[in-house]
């Protein structure tokens, strides 16, 4: 996959260790505060100064919220999946909080392609991303099995 | 763990195979459509008439938005860990979709328990949250392994 943004990707468009860029994402600290507001209030998340006496000595973003914005580049640029990203199952691994102003960037490789053999619309696709920071440190690692929808259904 | 809500939860607290329930949270379609905006601007999740055709038929929150509403439970009421809940790596499975007006809850519990050799102070516990709905059918399962910290930190 050349670097300009592919458009939507069909299950006959994979191939295990093909890879693709997002665009970039900055989140703020008010956007960290206020998803933290409603979705995940802990004083590391939600106060700059309590933050500072905390594990992480410093306003850090909620995991999900990381998460979600990983989410988001990938649908706009970094896994256009034709039919949408529907995730089946996903892990996360979370190896360095996500700070105010940082600018994000997902990475995506396809790590397997698997035919479901009871449809003929689709199959699975594994896709390990990983989302950086501007330093191009590794902020997050999701490995997703997503549905992959085929441009021509097979013939049964 | 009795049926009352817990106060913080130490390392010392937690036994192999403890069970603790949240409270419940409503999602509204209002809800649905403006985190989808945000993190997952896709038609079955933003769109009521678009999703009708869509692979859910119908309307249906992001997986990332269970996820997120299943923190603020966990948080609030299941899951209350000492020093906050900080997830080192976590899996899910979305096994239901969530619906506009489903009332959910969360139901945890301890699977392992793992004190460090080289921190007196914390180890990490492993949790699976089972989040539900209003029928008590499962729509998420969320493996997560936790830092715990300890009450009393261990002797060097």
């Amino acid at each position: 996959m050349p670097q300009e943004y592919p458009a939507v990707l069909y299950l006959e468009d994979l191939q295990i260790g093909q890879k693709i860029k997002s665009g970039t994402i900055k989140v703020t600290q008010a956007e960290i505060i206020a998803f933290a507001a409603k979705f995940d209030p802990q004083p590391f998340h939600l106060d700059p100064a309590a933050a500072q006496t905390s594990f992480f000595g410093g306003l850090v973003a909620s995991g999900w919220h990381t998460a979600s914005l990983t989410m988001r580049l990938l649908i706009e640029s970094g896994m256009p999946m034709a039919g949408g990203i529907i995730g089946l199952n996903v892990a996360i691994k979370w190896v360095k909080p996500v700070r105010p102003d940082d600018l994000l960037m997902v990475e995506s490789e396809i790590m397997a392609i698997e035919p479901f053999n009871n449809r003929a619309d689709c199959g699975a696709v594994t896709v390990k991303s990983t989302t950086r920071n501007q330093d191009g440190a590794d902020v997050q690692e999701l490995t997703a099995r997503l549905l992959a929808f085929r441009k021509i259904p097979v013939k049964s």
